[in-house]
């Protein structure tokens, strides 16, 4: 054999990552650092349901499995975490990794209540960690083309915002019987939140006026089960934007978002699954996407190797890597999100407008 | 010469149309009704300026021109008018012409109050005459291709909807000081609370909340001249509907309709002149409408034919011309857009949501 | 009555127009010219089916019926003839009705050979009437759309071009036994030759490779029916083009062009019925054009409209009008196109490239 | 520490390979080996530029690096090779890895001549190893979505196939002193047969004839180089196929196939680099892809994916993975392809059509 002698290879070391729960999101993320994050490792993964921990970390060769998330973060050789458990436990989460020196991925919504969540974000400022949310659209590539296009100017003064998500569905709502009565508001128009407030960044959310009913699935309405939405909110640059939800498309998943200025429009969502067309007898036809991780697994990829990126120049005490745009996802942009869903609750109930409290800088 | 000699020809005879207003919208039906529109001719041109009637009526070769409408309603062989004046008439122009047994079609809006409008269709439903409105969007071909859609069912129950319009501009508001301050509302919104209402069909707008500011010349905003508007509409159907409305698109004019349902979806717009796409160092570029007469020159012929049409069933006593779908708009659909533009007015004065008035049949 | 007196209408006195040739695309032709083209009147139809003639006739109110071509070009009312007869009669037709006087619009090909085109184009030339043959495709849109964009240079030097027609059908030939074999050539992608012509223009065709067979019909190949067919052609300026043609497209009518040069490339053709799109469970889709009358009906009326508008200033001696292209096709455009269909079906005959005849200036 | 003890890990041991060719192609499929394939590990790189081997392999953290392919044929440790050596070492390298057991992915062409090709390909039959070719464009997701439709009878028989490549330029031949004259059919358009062969799976290619110019540059046509060609094809189906190339255009990197059959059409290809588009004073407009490995970064990724799995399956006596419709390109398609590709140099000599030498069976 005549291999060359080479030096030690010149790699940043990668960052250690553990997982806090191992549900279909978790699995989906723990696949991503493992296999497609260049620069991350996927050191342990912690679920009360140990039995899919199990299973996740077999699958993907990873040693170390716990029931409990304190193990992850008493472990020295954990540089940061992932967050994917339950909403309720988010901000309680992060205020201890916060404590344990471990810098966090979050799964949105950070928390259920401003309070707990203001909390938890004053921890991650005295530790000094990095905090990201998984606010993933801002990493589809047609929602970074919108942004490009903002920040340089192109839309000018933005006036007329509208960010829609409608899930695949079948007509039914799934486990609909467990599935809390807001979470149209608190997991799912929270991504349309954040993507009207980086749009539309450096103004701030003032009002919203949400108008919501249960039309795919009526018989749950008497329960206070909702599925369908429209916000309007007003911004603090005189702005309107909607933002638009349902729980079931039947013909797939369908995010959009679009953005009207004094200079001209962008639109960021795609229509079908892939560019071909068939024409056939009975027209022109596409298939459209069906999964959020067949549309969003680029976004859902990338989300980790920026936060992989970032933790490491955090660790490494040099400058964060950074782009012709605002993009990854902080403290205030979960707050700010989470400001808008309580505050649409509030609207639902009040049947009018309600004011968006603001951002208390002292206390975040 | 050896022609043969034909026996009379077969052809219904026209309707004769007498036209009120000859300003920029009425000169363009004019040119419809002289040069496109089989089996209807103009007659008659009245405007109180004289010299635009008599210029318009010398370009197309018509003999009667007038200052006065009143000459028009009293030439018995005028079968129906168009009534293009300023808004502030319509409703007395119809009362008067309904009176005269002259059938209609009318400019949106049919008045500027719903006891003006009210008045004016009890006297066309007393006069049995054939009344229309100029929902133009209606005989869009992708619209209609939508409607046809909805029709038979491919979008089942509708949840959510959307009608957009952005008129060309430049950031600028022509005339700023003399459009009255609900324009918006009660001039451009109108289409779209239509465009609604058709694509409803069977349900009633029960509510509006209508959030409106002077973004594109916010000096304006002092004197409540409103140029941006966003309306979100709840149908007794249970359907939540968003209307949209811009005074200035650099791009151009943009017009689209959306329908969600409990099936699918479909939607209507079009966001380029034509088919034809460029490729360049600059990427992929293609033109867009810039006109109203432009993007909808086919639907604004289109309804004058289907009034040609009705009239001539109506007057000669045959089936009037139907569709697979519900298409002309008449008194109710001029009604029910007026009342939902005069609740968004009051939404804005309260800042909250305001109930629809529902028609009166009784009154109607 | 108060009508106002008007002075004399100044109109330009209308083109009185006699057609030859009352079949399908005759009617057509006839129903723009009586409905659809201001400054144009239908004054006389000619067919030696004369029923056919005289329901035409009828059905639009055309008084002047006759079973001969040579009633209308002896007619001295009559200004110019739309020929639309069968094509073997196209080039004595021009040739009598230039003898005549008459100014021509003729439905291509002009002829069936180069040596009785060219006697009819001198024919025309001494005369010095208007000749136009009925190249529609360069009346569409989006083909203009491009043309425009070749004429100020966005494209550069055209390199690579492409032209397509694929005509509906439900892969059966309809009259199978009647349509010539070389029919695809003549009749067909003439309208492509043309286009490319038009796209590459101040370039000549020099020579063509065209690969034709029987894939519709199979059991038509023993006969020598042609109903596929590649054509390539290299351009005196290098441009190599391609244009292609089925006779039975299961999808509808589909018509495109393409031209790629120096500095880019633009695209015409129009993949569906309208801007609208449906979403359901089995995905994405919208309808596609499925008559040629539906695709191109605009361009069948603005060729005739450009028609009226040449005859009168011909007529009138006045300018003729124009645009920021080239636009109206003339008799070097129907004998360029004629040229290369021929030989095209020589390239079949002996399996390999054919040169091209040049225009014989002298002879044309 | 509670962490749990876990059993071995349940993983397929990883495909050990070796890069043969550490230039701009090698250095990608390096990346996607080391970082985005699960289950296949990068283990030694060769180039005889032993410095661009080494920088490649410290990059990567890969401990062996050599200047001689001899050394990793040579490695017990190695089971596969990626050959990305310049094309007229294809077939001897082939050869050679399969003598040493070594599976082989082969970037195209696998050889320049057919002899030598038969010859490589008849020592990867007796080696029994797995043989894949670099035709990523099957990988790609629209081509697949395209591929799926024909496989289950959309699209019908076969009739008129399209597939086009256009590199990205700037209007010059960059290293044209350097690159062959017959590139454009050797590296280029034998893409563009591999898609045509592979779309219309079942038949073979009978004739080719291709036309090409020095259209880019004109001032390298006395020189022979090619850089614009036109290829049509005839199949044993009686489909006619066009292929076309260019080395410069403007607007990016432009790949498309399409389809017509006696039932449809599919069409595969993406014009825009992401589904955003942008509205302004200068309409509508998005960015167009401008690197090969930006527009088939998917692709690149999944071939080698599918490589690995072939691999493994081999080595490991498993059945092979497969899906819905023949993917895999293997000797047969790489032999298919090349042979058209000589055939296009010999028609482009004689001017004319000319066969395509059938796959000799007993020779392969």
């Amino acid at each position: 054999m005549a291999y060359i002698k080479l030096h030690s290879a010149d790699i940043s070391a990668a960052v250690k990552v553990g997982l806090i729960g191992a549900g279909w999101m978790g699995a989906f993320h723990a696949e991503s650092i493992a296999r497609r994050i260049p620069g991350a490792i996927l050191a342990a993964v912690a679920d009360p349901n140990v039995g899919a921990a199990e299973a996740l970390a077999t699958s993907l060769g990873i040693g170390k499995v716990t029931a409990s998330a304190d193990d992850i973060l008493a472990d020295p050789e954990i540089d940061a975490v992932v967050i994917a458990s339950p909403a309720r436990f988010h901000s309680s989460l992060i205020t201890q990794a916060a404590a344990a020196g471990k810098h966090v991925f979050c799964e949105k919504p950070a928390g259920q209540g401003l309070e707990e969540l203001d909390a938890a974000l004053v921890a991650v400022e005295d530790a000094g960690i990095h905090f990201q949310i998984g606010f993933n659209r801002r990493y589809a590539v047609d929602f970074q083309a919108a942004k490009k296009d903002l920040a340089v100017g192109i839309v000018g003064q933005p006036q007329l915002l509208r960010s829609l998500t409608r899930d695949p569905g079948d007509g039914n709502i799934p486990n609909a019987g467990k599935v809390p009565s807001w979470t149209i508001f608190l997991e799912t128009l929270i991504h349309d939140f954040d993507t009207l407030n980086w749009f539309n960044e450096g103004s701030e959310p003032v009002e919203v006026h949400a108008v919501a009913d249960a039309l795919v699935e009526p018989e749950l309405r008497d329960r206070g089960f909702l599925d369908t939405a429209v916000v309007t909110v007003r911004y603090s640059n005189g702005a309107i934007a909607v933002a638009e939800a349902s729980f079931s498309a039947l013909y797939g998943y369908d995010i959009r978002g679009e953005v009207f200025g004094s200079k001209g429009m962008v639109q960021a969502g795609r229509a079908t699954e892939t560019a071909a067309r068939r024409f056939t007898a009975g027209g022109m036809s596409a298939d459209t996407p069906r999964l959020n991780v067949e549309l969003f697994h680029q976004a859902y990829t990338d989300e980790l190797a920026d936060f992989a990126a970032q933790v490491r120049a955090k660790r490494d005490g040099t400058a964060p890597p950074s782009g012709p745009f605002t993009l990854t996802p902080g403290a205030e942009d979960a707050r700010r999100a989470l400001a808008m869903a309580l505050a649409c609750i509030e609207s639902v109930k009040q049947g009018g407008p309600v004011a968006v409290p603001p951002l208390d800088k002292a206390g975040v």
